[in-house]
């Protein structure tokens, strides 16, 4: 072993599982280690203290482990500034570039540690050096000229903490299963929306359009009107079907009321669209009438904003869609911004591309028929994750019913 | 073409797709036919007759093609006496030995068609020349010395004709996704329960452990006390959970009211299996006051007969559970009999084994979070029924309330 | 019943289950019929004639019905001209529009049958008089003034006719499960590839990322270059990883060949789309000779072209992906026509928007891990679409050697 | 906290994660915690020792608490002999007893630690006191005056440890997914196999009949054949399928070579099982020469155990299956002692079967084309298993050829 480095570790870093993931990291890059301080917090509240000198064969293999533990919050005793390099060319990022956690980050600027505006993973990390802040700059963004930070050096994270006391929130973290007990699961989700919303916290709904066929549309309508969400993230399909149902009383052709197929069914989609285009807009089919209720109307009516992103399966799209998907990914960033819980429903495709934008803390529950999708967007990053199997036309029925119960109860 | 023989069709031949099948067997097998009358009934309520030489390259080919055209109700124009061998053996069958369908089926005897009797599909026509009664019987107790119908000769099928008014039931006949309107299956279904229980006919539960895990264990046992339920089939998993569920709360060990964990909730299904052991029995246990309330009291309370079939990853068993797996079988089939609607909700492995006992008009509907569950199902036989894609923990409380909703507008 | 009016249908109305269907929606919808006349095709190779009166309780309904037959082939003995109206507005349908089917159909245009062009479902019918041309036009390209079909009248249907003979590809029409035999299967498709390749028949290729991930580049490469695919649709994602995986041996960080994540890794999709934006395009890339090898660069070899249609969970995206859906749709459907095959791998956003687009004669295969992927597309209306339930992993090797096998054994 | 003891852990807790495990439990279960000494290896192969006191509001809390940290495999620094109680009767557990893992176990019986036997999860631990001998006792055989270990004194587990140096075999542990190089991941699969075979170590293979449906079945021949499978677990109808295809060429009627179904093809399986019945059972068929091959015939043939145990779904069943379900399980549990490895192929039910009976040191593969299978069994407590998510008819031919050339690059 060639080369070795010191590094240093604090906070509570052996229940949040960081000590065992930096030893088991350095063992599986085939690196060593040795402890050189370890001041364990003797009560649950005090923190722990480590030092490590962490050893590999050569400088290039030393740099690579140190590289992937600064990623789970591990940091230099002495840090220096980032190190800035101008990109050469708009998307076009310069060798060595910091590639983005989605935990809160700091970079050291002029000595002085700033912290990172708009989190998310895979992204760079550009400084304007004039105002002395740092931001998180998708590929998709990057500017010639951008001051990009490379290498690790003067870049700390901070690794998520596993809270002192049991939260409502916690309580099945990682977890995905047809076996959890449904209602409780509902339950709980509820309760957790209801105390988002004491605070005015901001909740983000992401859609996709098995909720209308599956006849969950009015229940969901009904959340929205009674102010638990904040924003609506659907594509086409959605809302075209959910403006479908309100017309015509059906979804891609079929009467919810009945799960029969309609007569001229299969044109009302393309109706649907053709009525909003020749109002003009979704609010000016609401505001002329023509649509009177569903989720839609009721964002409309409560100003919740919304954000139809396109997608290649589109018919028509509605006026409102935004066909170009990196303007309609730009707009979901804005209106992400301070969420504290995003709530995913049968859309893998939406689910993915809102995981990718969110930091680590936002509560984020994504419920899905398919297991295998929950497990999917975990993988993807967004490990904070919590699945709910079940269909989109049971829930959102029982959401409602929960969160009017449970707010009833308080409000005793 | 060498061989051939005419055969004829009559019914409604048309509506139920018989035509298309037979045609397309003919063709498919690489034989020829020729429509030699066609009289088609005018009206809806007529019937059709058809009368088809059928043609093959030599008689072994032409045996071949008649042998699946039979199985679709179609038949020769004059009918000989069905041909019986006895069997040389326990379980050995003789060779060309007629395989069941599920569909209504009459064997010709003494020249007279009598009806078969205890129909499901894949079993031996067994005839009682004393009795002059015919049996569907499988291999598992098929005797030395039966007298097993070989060959198509004198045998003749009934293949189910559509009905020729739109049935609740009839709803969305052989679909199975997730993108149904879930409620307003939920209300067909519970709908098409009442009608049944007005009169007095037999529905039959199969379940399976998730629904306890699920959380849908209360609604349930609510569901068997109003009387809905004349027979119940599980495993083990399902009444251990139920147990468990009743004497501690949880369902593997997981508090199914706040989703978390128990302390020492690992033992619990243990325990539960121990106690009803030292009752003796479950119904023991409820008498003794053991078990105090869910599905397996309910089912006691009700006088439901229940039968709990043994699997190789039961742990115990409890002392009620049919640990010879034929036995269980053969229990089940005579609860069986009679039966007008089975519900099969989360359990491949029984919603296959009772599909394959079940005769073709008995109305099926399988609930399942997996789609690929149902369609299994289907695939081996059991074509009709009908599948509704959901969760075991979200199903029954609706289904509980649907119930209740319309026994109540019924009642008024 | 006080509406009435005759029709006829003509062809293999048995076998193609025609008449079954049609019988069957005048009872769902409550209507009645007489069969006037009905000539049943003697020998297999002879079609039949129907004639038919179809009435019901009132016009409306009556209009209903039989604008249900009409989609099944079913026309009135005599026809007029379709009645033509212009569109008001800019993606804005007159009431009562015409609605395609993926059915090949014409339409009567000055007392004349015309065919009409690019064919594919729920689009408008729209009619150059100047050019005495009739096109199927998707509500994203009406144009104000369009001249817009309207009604069913002097509109025809070519409902499919199930083949004479047996095909090699009609081998399992209509049934997906992951209980088939995949290595038949697979054969199957190679020896369908080959026999369309024969006829210089165009190949159109629908892929997702799992191929590079689950390891199917390499083989999937093999198969570009020797000449089997004639254009490739996919994302941003699978283009991506096919050059990280050229460029660095990994798919999402991890390598492929001992699946374990590498230092760094997370940035490898950065810095290949980098690289290729450097570059200015994949076709640029790989002449500079930055890409070596790969799917996307047997393409650019090969001249095979490709649609990189984007979504909102692009990273980059790559200089190459079209970002706004509309226009990707559209080059999607300039580059199906003609196609011959269409096979879709692990993709489902990219299977049902291509199978929207798709007349249904074209052979349609696709495989995905999961049964309810292919169950969506067929319910969506690619009936005709045949489902195989593997990983992508392990199909691309597999059908890479059925075809050299087979190519081997007709070359010889 | 009025309640409060000391406890001790050892070995390498922190990357095992068994600190982060411990200190978890006591929060979620409200309690605290205090170190008293934490000594941290200082190097990757030293081992570290920890002594916490763990307080809580009262005894019951804190003995609820130590019951979860014991089976992490802490204990008290001074260790009395474990309590045995005599089983009151046949099946009937005496309270408090002692629930086991599947991690290795020692009692201390007269002072001294002898450990647990037959070890599996969810069992009871009974001494022999005559012997010193200790069992892992099931449930279903615990007999009236057993001496079962009661508490958790005299208890001591051990948790597995992370292996110092990266295994062939640890690749993925704990992930699932069908984005994984499947390539890979078999091949490294073969290597493993053939690791353990260079020492004579044992192979289970445990199967469901979806191998033979999807034409896994002649490779999974070949490879029993070539000597790297001991011992068959599977059910009626994978042998059932495995001798119908070896005597018609079907599988459920199918013909495995054209995927058709065949004439006749539905009795295939009946006639199978008839004709094992009159040969007398599977040996006889083969000796007799009615079975020419397939997996049953190379079973025979390579004297490789099998135990087919029954379900209520079997047809027949054949004459050498188990059809008492708790039979069968020992029978299982015998022919687990001592396997190295068990590779489970397309079977939930006897996966989570065998998967019940396995100590955690055991390599467990589990194949299966749903992702949500291989989550359910590790939900279940088989932690260790490692999922493959594929089809069986690709995943066999593959291993197969993986085996084959590994092993010629050894030989030479």
């Amino acid at each position: 072993m060639q080369a070795s480095r010191e590094i240093e570790l604090e906070g509570h870093i052996i229940d949040s599982g960081v000590m065992t993931m930096v030893m088991d990291r350095v063992m599986d890059m085939g690196g060593d280690f040795e402890t050189l301080v370890f001041d364990i917090g003797k009560k649950k509240t005090d923190t722990s203290y480590a030092r490590l000198r962490v050893s590999a064969r050569d400088e290039g293999q030393l740099e690579a482990i140190l590289s992937e533990l600064f990623r789970l919050g591990a940091h230099l005793p002495v840090s220096t500034d980032a190190r800035l390099v101008p990109a050469e060319g708009d998307r076009i990022v310069p060798k060595g570039f910091y590639s983005t956690t989605n935990h809160p980050t700091w970079i050291k600027f002029r000595n002085e540690w700033i912290p990172v505006e708009d989190l998310e993973m895979d992204c760079l990390l550009v400084v304007d050096p004039e105002e002395k802040r740092a931001f998180c700059t998708p590929l998709s963004k990057l500017k010639k000229g951008d001051c990009v930070v490379v290498g690790d050096d003067g870049v700390k994270v901070e690794f998520p903490q596993r809270p002192r006391e049991g939260s409502t929130f916690e309580f099945m973290h990682g977890t995905v299963s047809s076996e959890r007990p449904s209602e409780t699961l509902i339950e709980k989700i509820a309760s957790e929306i209801l105390e988002i919303k004491r605070e005015n916290g901001k909740i983000v709904l992401v859609g996709g359009p098995a909720i209308i066929h599956a006849g969950g549309g009015a229940a969901l309508a009904g959340i929205i009107r009674d102010g638990y969400i904040d924003t609506l993230f659907a594509g086409n399909a959605l809302a075209t079907h959910d403006i479908e149902f309100n017309l015509f009383g059906t979804s891609l052709g079929m009467n919810i009321k009945t799960a029969k197929l309609v007569t001229g069914g299969h044109k009302h989609h393309i109706y649907a669209i053709s009525e909003v285009m020749r109002a003009g807009s979704i609010k000016d089919a609401v505001e002329q009438g023509v649509i009177t209720g569903g989720v839609m109307y009721e964002c409309v009516k409560r100003d919740v904003p919304f954000v139809l992103a396109g997608s290649i399966r589109d018919d028509g799209p509605l006026p409102d869609v935004i066909t170009d998907v990196m303007v309609a990914q730009d707009r979901m960033r804005e209106h992400l911004r301070g969420a504290k819980m995003v709530l995913m429903v049968s859309t893998l495709l939406h689910s993915v591309a809102v995981g990718n934008c969110l930091p680590s803390q936002v509560k984020t529950i994504c419920v899905d028929i398919n297991p295998a999708s929950v497990t999917k967007l975990m993988d993807r990053g967004t490990s904070q994750a919590i699945g709910v199997v079940s269909d989109a036309g049971t829930f959102f029925p029982m959401l409602a019913r929960k969160l009017e119960e449970l707010s009833e109860k308080v409000s005793e």
